[in-house]
């Protein structure tokens, strides 16, 4: 079936307002890398549209790629025939149960917005990442996103109490009471967490709730050595618990470069630099004294407590500028990676001199989530337009044998998508992936949804 | 293949202490209402042994069924035929990594030994349960166990970092690197967890550690009603977060069988009793002030603060006492459910008075953990020999009914077995039962792995 005959079947299945006259601004990706071509752009307002628009394509064979915010990495929310099933018109909060702390939303809600219906309620919910104006919670579910706040409440995943689904033959699957203890059967809630739009279309899901800090402090540490950051993040972890939020790391080629940047002067020189972040749910006057004691007694005496609002806003300022001060140094090749926390110095002194030895000139960016093991790494070669991805593929290459000598993951948190399904079988037995292909065949057994993603070419 | 074949193939392939002289304390399970029989027991000291069992099993088309501390509730760990694996000797602690705040361990660890491993190391695993001096992880994995500490901490899913499973075919997969944040591909160890055995054979795992707790304080509250029960439960979560441990529920009755049984005084009268504890990392002087101030303040002044560890042993002693106490009722007929929190008063108006309409003899003892939405509901006729599960079906009937309409489950923290297999289609759509089995046909073409248990007989 040719787009025009999509086209005039789909105006019979939908209103007006669901087919967009100008699809441009949904067509490029977050990283100008991919496009969507030769596909009908549609955004369902209601379940039941979602539901005709896949029987349609089901029984057509027609080809359907999900799309939540478009802000995804990896190419992950492209399509190159068929439909392309935008869900930025299924945006409602459901509802709030705050006896089971629980907020059960449309798919196509942005992160922000559920953030503030939780604040609303008096209550906290954590996901926090960077697109979070404009990402999706379907898409933050898709790909099992990450973020600010892993360390202390896990990644999306850990956050979904229950999905509501369209599968590909057009049924809805709907679990969305807040059960805390279930066990009937395999667990298919985790199967379509991070399944990419491969299995069907999430369009709605119950999330979990928190209470909200009342208590907030922050420090900046400078260590010596990755060893030194990780025996700190050992011990104050099991001292401070879950209140421990945040657990940063940053070289300090990173930090000269953000402090530049943003004309704010480092807290300390040191050659590697932690930010880290305590918060309470009760009120604790005494939390930042219990913190700069514990650091000063353990032997961090480099660091400093931040003393105002203002001088947390400057730390994490340093923190989160370090994307954007880069960009001078040309472009960058970027990996999403992950490994366990023990492992991180041998990775990066391995990983760090090959590359050095390969490729003299190259500049390293190092920084990211040391709490959770998940790195930034992001490499430069002096050029400064395109061509620097001619040695994208290479510079993979070291950078991901590194990483599995060390039990990492090449997906920490950006999945899979396009870029990297060439490299599943690198993490993933044979075994695994004959079982990814079988539950992709009962659901989707005519290879319809976002096909080319995900799994790798047969 | 007889039985007489399958021992003379595995005494070949196995060492003498694997073929253990006498079987007779693995068959009969911890209900005493199902045996295994015509079996061949089994115990392998390796992962190795456990692949050669399996690849003999698969080559000869023998039916195989794992068994950890054969204490589940609903016949999951019972075989009719083949080979009777038993996981005991696989009963090391493997590693432990406090930089990942992991432990790993074999899959036959009895529970209370991995609980210990973590105090020596400083570190608490939360998972705890009435039988966890003879459950094994292994098991607790496969059924996705529930028990005291779910409210804080969740299931035993909550807790798994990793897995290593030997699959239908004899290969391994071992994913037990402490990785945080990874998503690569359909996140098949969740298939595993719950799967009671019937995808394979889990040998080890790398599970959760959390710090200890410095602080405990415990309250013993009197309610009127489910309602301000529920009530406190949503404004404490908020309050205190998670340092709410526990929060138990007690029906009056529940309380005075338990009270006369234990000889220890009812610390409060009133119709509902809760029993909740607060802990903290932290050493927190004024925690318990806190928590008085918090309840009176709100209208709770029917309760008391343990004052001293005694006194907060003999709470828990009246609550944990419930099961021994309610024996001289006769035999009861017991339900593993769990709810949305908002909906359990509901649930025990609705079904308490159906079942006293329809059974005016009946005595019902109600207590569990509101904290998670879970209840033992427990239903007493006057019969004290096995004929009161003559009543057994149409009581579930009820029960189940209303369980159901209250958006519940039928298995909580139990999972399915033999026992509640023919219910699987009530609470799983004809397309998710279609993808259960899917998944098992692929791992598991000859339906060899624990072939009669969770999935309902075609």
């Amino acid at each position: 079936m040719n787009l025009n005959q999509i086209r005039e079947k789909i105006q019979i299945i939908l209103t007006e307002n669901e087919l967009p006259q100008d699809p441009t601004s949904f067509l490029l990706d977050q990283r100008k890398r991919y496009i969507s071509e030769n596909c009908l752009l549609v955004q369902p307002n209601s379940v039941e549209s979602v539901q005709k628009v896949v029987r349609f394509c089901a029984e057509n064979g027609v080809p359907i790629t999900p799309q939540g915010g478009n802000t995804g990495l990896v190419g992950g929310s492209v399509a190159k025939s068929g439909i392309l099933l935008n869900l930025s018109k299924l945006n409602k909060i459901r509802a709030i149960n705050l006896a089971d702390n629980t907020i059960t939303v449309d798919a196509g809600c942005v992160l922000q917005n559920v953030q503030a219906a939780a604040q609303e309620a008096g209550r906290f919910f954590p996901l926090s990442l960077a697109s979070e104006g404009s990402c999706q919670i379907g898409g933050n579910i898709a790909c099992n996103a990450g973020g600010l706040n892993v360390l202390r409440y896990g990644t999306m995943r850990d956050l979904v109490v229950g999905l509501e689904v369209v599968l590909p033959n057009g049924e809805l699957i709907s679990h969305l009471q807040p059960l805390h203890k279930n066990t009937t059967g395999y667990e298919l809630k985790h199967v379509f967490i991070g399944s990419e739009g491969t299995l069907g279309i999430i369009t709605g899901a119950t999330l979990k709730l928190f209470a909200p800090a009342q208590t907030t402090e922050t420090a900046w540490v400078g260590v010596e050595s990755i060893h030194d950051a990780v025996n700190l993040l050992t011990s104050i972890k099991n001292q401070f618990a879950e209140r421990l939020c945040s657990f940063e790391l940053m070289s300090r080629f990173a930090l000269q470069l953000s402090s530049n940047f943003s004309k704010i002067n480092q807290p300390v020189d040191s050659d590697w630099h932690l930010l880290l972040e305590l918060t309470d749910s009760l009120k604790r006057e005494d939390l930042g004294h219990l913190l700069a004691e514990y650091l000063y007694q353990n032997g961090y005496e480099n660091s400093v407590l931040a003393q105002s609002e203002q001088e947390r806003q400057n730390f994490w300022t340093l923190r989160e500028n370090i994307s954007a001060s880069q960009r001078d140094l040309g472009v960058s090749i970027k990996h999403d990676i992950a490994m366990p926390i023990i492992q991180v110095a041998d990775f990066l002194e391995n990983c760090g001199s090959e590359l050095q030895l390969e490729y003299p000139e190259m500049r390293i960016v190092v920084f990211g989530h040391l709490g959770d093991g998940s790195l930034h790494y992001n490499t430069f070669l002096p050029v400064k337009d395109n061509r620097a991805y001619e040695q994208e593929g290479a510079i993979n290459q070291i950078v991901y044998r590194h990483i599995l000598a060390q039990n990492g993951t090449i997906a920490a948190e950006h999945a899979i998508g396009s870029l990297k399904k060439h490299w599943l079988a690198q993490v993933r037995t044979a075994d695994e992936i004959l079982l990814m292909r079988a539950i992709k065949s009962q659901l989707d057994p005519n290879n319809l949804f976002n096909a080319d993603k995900l799994l790798p070419s047969v």
